[in-house]
């Protein structure tokens, strides 16, 4: 499966008065690290992606993480997220967050594929995982 | 063991271009139901009870969620907050997200409480949970 | 003019390494006061009123605020909300901070009403700002 | 005076249902786009700089902004950050965003350089900005 890794600078606006990072910043972390995997297998910005596949999203369905060891504003991190299982229309994405060699966070993520519910705008539903996309999360980018 | 609960609305600010809660915001909104349930059993503030007890804070260790319904801003949610397993110097605690009877989401969590390293301010450390915290934590507020 | 009111906790995550209010974290408490300006009015959440006016949001275009006394978690904060001057398709609204009888901070905002573009969804464009909110803006809810 | 630039994805996260930024991360891109420019002129984080100078932070006074052109998750802007007037204890920042040649967003901000007060640790009061900072600030890194 699929690998991405990207690096992240931990802002003074991620930290607690403990200074260090407040748990839910590193999700907005997972999650742009998520979108910047499927940049990286499709070619396309998350925006051009959800058009392309007439989508609106792929919401979060089940995630869990653990902290190892607290990271403070000024640290850089590099954040390695990896596809695992795909099914129909739900797909599992794994995240490592790394100071140097030291294993310091873990996420784990379940999230469905969606588009508009075809009788309620307001809605979201799952729908099938594209079969090219599928792939692609397999596979990694093309490299034509 | 206590359940604390609030109401919360789900901001404009708290959803993503699906119309949705961006879910990061719902740890955040967990982090702050947590607080509350201390502040429900101590009758201090968050800063009053860490300064009183001589801490930095109860980070987190591990946490899970699952969200089953997506809110969307304007609504009104209510979040139900039980504190489970005392430890030496960890503790779980569970999140329920209700919208009216439907439940929305759920949150899982195991912190510790965390003081200064002796040797390394820059450093946290867990420290044994009060046994006057820990009492309240399982009995409730003392209605003196 | 019409002045609305609501208390905020000051939340741990809402603070920074200095122990205090992250200045971006004001600007989403005044986001959503003017939400609630609006839903105080209107008697519509935002997204009711969205879809009653067939608009996309009020973005905002300017905005300013001073930082007079600092605010940490665990403080009540009450912020007061004034509409100011309407212009055809675009508002003033100024935002106090209260802590006690003490001026904490203030911020000051012009927004536009916004619909779609008609030839480009993926566009917004200012729309006139219908009377009847106008005059609601302007004399506060109506008690019918 | 000195120019630091850097470039930022607009995530998912960062926008709101309207699909564009939400206004208060602007702010946090600028908080850390002043830190960035910090970390340039000294070649220390920013952890390391407070340390190193024996303060807590740089707190905003007053800040401004004006948004000429929505961006949305996908876009890759620019923030170009200079400094402005440098006073004993405050000094000015101007942030430009830039869309390709597009003035998509400005920021101004007025920061106090910032100790624990004396006598209450948990005040915080201005002091001078050190000169080599300063220095620094008017005329960028020194490339020794």
């Amino acid at each position: 499966m699929f690998t991405n890794s990207r690096e992240v600078t931990v802002e003074w606006g991620d930290c607690d008065p403990a200074g260090i990072v407040f748990y839910p910043r590193y999700f907005a972390m997972f999650d742009a690290s998520t979108a910047a995997l499927f940049a990286a297998v499709t070619g396309m910005t998350k925006r051009e992606m959800l058009r392309h596949y007439g989508v609106v999203g792929f919401p979060m369905v089940d995630t869990r993480a653990s902290f190892h060891v607290p990271s403070r504003f000024g640290d850089v991190i590099r954040i390695e997220t990896t596809v695992g299982a795909l099914r129909r229309s739900s797909f599992d994405i794994a995240h490592r967050i790394m100071r140097g060699d030291t294993l310091a966070a873990e996420g784990f993520e379940t999230r469905v594929w969606a588009g508009l519910h075809p009788h309620d705008p307001d809605r979201i539903k799952s729908v099938p995982l594209p079969a090219d996309l599928a792939a692609r999360l397999t596979d990694g980018p093309t490299h034509e």
